[in-house]
């Protein structure tokens, strides 16, 4: 069977048609030799403790600035396991194909996984095929499990009064990409979907006392501070002269009428760590590989249990709250 | 808000309304603490040797006779641990859901899938609920950590002439159920949908010298076989007149002009034993929940590497290769 062409229900079949598309497409470009046992279950190394998450991956377009769904489905699993203090190792990755996807944006998607798979250190043990009718779509689920320090307490419940909060960078540029790319609006805004390893591992190795990491996800970072808030009792107070967003993507939120607050990201994080280590913290993550725009953005306090707030430029305070309703296009 | 109708967009912004989703549908059906945490990944139990898998569920209809997508979920996945010799412990849940589903639906699908989970032993340790646009319909992922005994050699790879082949059970009636539902057929024919650790942990508990477990799935028996004889470089020879099939199943076949060597089940396993321990290990899988009408089935020899073959009840032999091409509706 040549491998050029769309995707047929015959892909799904269970049998030699799947076989080809697996071992031409998926075992080529995820090479290693757990996966290429095409056992029932991959074996692998264990640890005392770990981490296991789950994501699944809807987004449409499925390429864009910045990335594709592909890189979306390793970065988005590997930091969920991260945000837990956990050393990302294995994914598993099940692929729910459409009929009529064109191979050559399959291979397209799985090379760029495959690579943020190395980037991050990752390796794929076990995979999944399935074939469904549609329009050429690609849905994509990871799962992660990731060995864990047991001496590490990060946690969303583990938020402290006088902590300082850290973002890693600009907020929204993933829902900015996205939204642009879906209304065929044109500007040079890109996705910042980047695996945050480097980031969070410097934090840990040089000893940082952190009490909480999340990334900053759909939903945005005023989603991320209320249910942090509420986790752990206490307040999030954010300094609205403090977040950081990029010029464009700012512009862009003013003409759309839309807050940056609730625009998801797929490559930032907040960190809340100990006050005597913040500049410390913010430092280390200026200076790794996805951290340059980080910013101390405020601070928790035990004002009220499960507040969060921004204090606006002049002064004022606007509570936040979780996102409730549409949100906006499917952003991962 | 109330939790009835059908699901919309909003129920995946990753705000609000995906909160009270998942609290009253998710976690009310999977209640255990490390889940109820709501942390962006689940932090369990290691072992030494662990084993990973994943599978995603397409099957339509989503509920059926014997089952639905639900109890599938966890099958399939728990299955695919054991049957490389592993104790199945957590496991994740990625839902995708296409907006216009019925709340109720997901509600019975959600109880399906928890009472599968309990009765196969695992935890939900992770989830995640995605929407998109569609006709209501609802694909599952999961992914599975089981604990691996390191003294164990169960592998496709392992098959060695000599060894015997037992089914587990009757071929062909999750197949023959879903093509019936899908086409509108009456009859009382049911999945065997079922999760197989009683039957593996007989077995392993008793030393039977197990070299392979394979569960017999998409692409059926005929692929399974093939797929082993290549994997350890054996011949796999099947007695056609021993094959295990309901009488109803057999006249649907029949009818339908399928074969039921080529149809997949959900809660069947393929085991290849010593010759030695050949009818004790027949006991103990007649003695399982799910295994009364298990059967000896053909042998490994050593006649060519790589062939499979049904001695037929007159004394030919029928060469087995893998499943190629459409295979029929999807039925995982």
């Amino acid at each position: 069977m040549d491998l050029t062409g769309k995707i047929t229900m015959a892909h799904g079949s269970g049998g030699r048609a799947t076989n080809e598309l697996i071992q031409k497409v998926f075992a080529h470009a995820f090479d290693n030799p757990v996966l290429d046992a095409m056992e029932d279950a991959a074996v692998v190394q264990g640890c005392e403790k770990i981490a296991v998450t789950t994501d699944s991956f809807v987004v449409d377009p499925i390429e864009f600035p910045g990335g594709d769904i592909g890189r979306l489905a390793v970065c988005g699993t590997v930091n969920d396991l991260l945000m837990r203090g956990a050393t990302p190792k294995y994914l598993t990755c099940g692929c729910i194909l459409q009929e009529g996807l064109e191979i050559a944006t399959l291979e397209r998607v799985v090379a760029s996984l495959a690579d943020a798979a190395r980037e991050a250190g990752v390796q794929i043990v076990a995979g999944d095929t399935k074939v469904v009718g549609g329009a050429g779509g690609l849905m994509i689920n990871t799962a992660g499990v990731g060995f864990v320090d047991s001496s590490l307490q990060i946690s969303a419940s583990n938020c402290q009064p006088g902590d300082v909060l850290i973002a890693s960078g600009h907020l929204g540029d993933h829902h900015a990409t996205i939204l642009s790319k879906r209304m065929g609006i044109e500007n040079t805004i890109k996705s910042d979907l980047a695996p945050l390893g480097d980031m969070v591992q410097r934090l840990l190795q040089e000893g940082i006392q952190v009490h909480c990491l999340r990334d900053i996800t759909r939903g945005g970072l005023g989603t991320v501070v209320k249910e942090l808030a509420e986790a752990s009792n206490v307040t999030m107070a954010l300094q609205e002269s403090q977040l950081p967003v990029a010029a464009q993507v700012r512009d862009f939120c003013g003409l759309m009428g839309l807050d940056p607050l609730y625009m998801g990201n797929e490559g930032k994080l907040l960190a809340v760590v100990a006050a005597k280590d913040a500049s410390r913290a913010l430092e280390l993550i200026k200076q790794s590989t996805y951290g340059a725009d980080a910013a101390i953005i405020g601070q928790v306090t035990d004002e009220q249990a499960g507040m969060a707030y921004v204090e606006t430029a002049i002064g004022g305070k606007r509570m936040l709250d979780i996102l409730f309703g549409e949100g906006l296009p499917r952003i991962c």
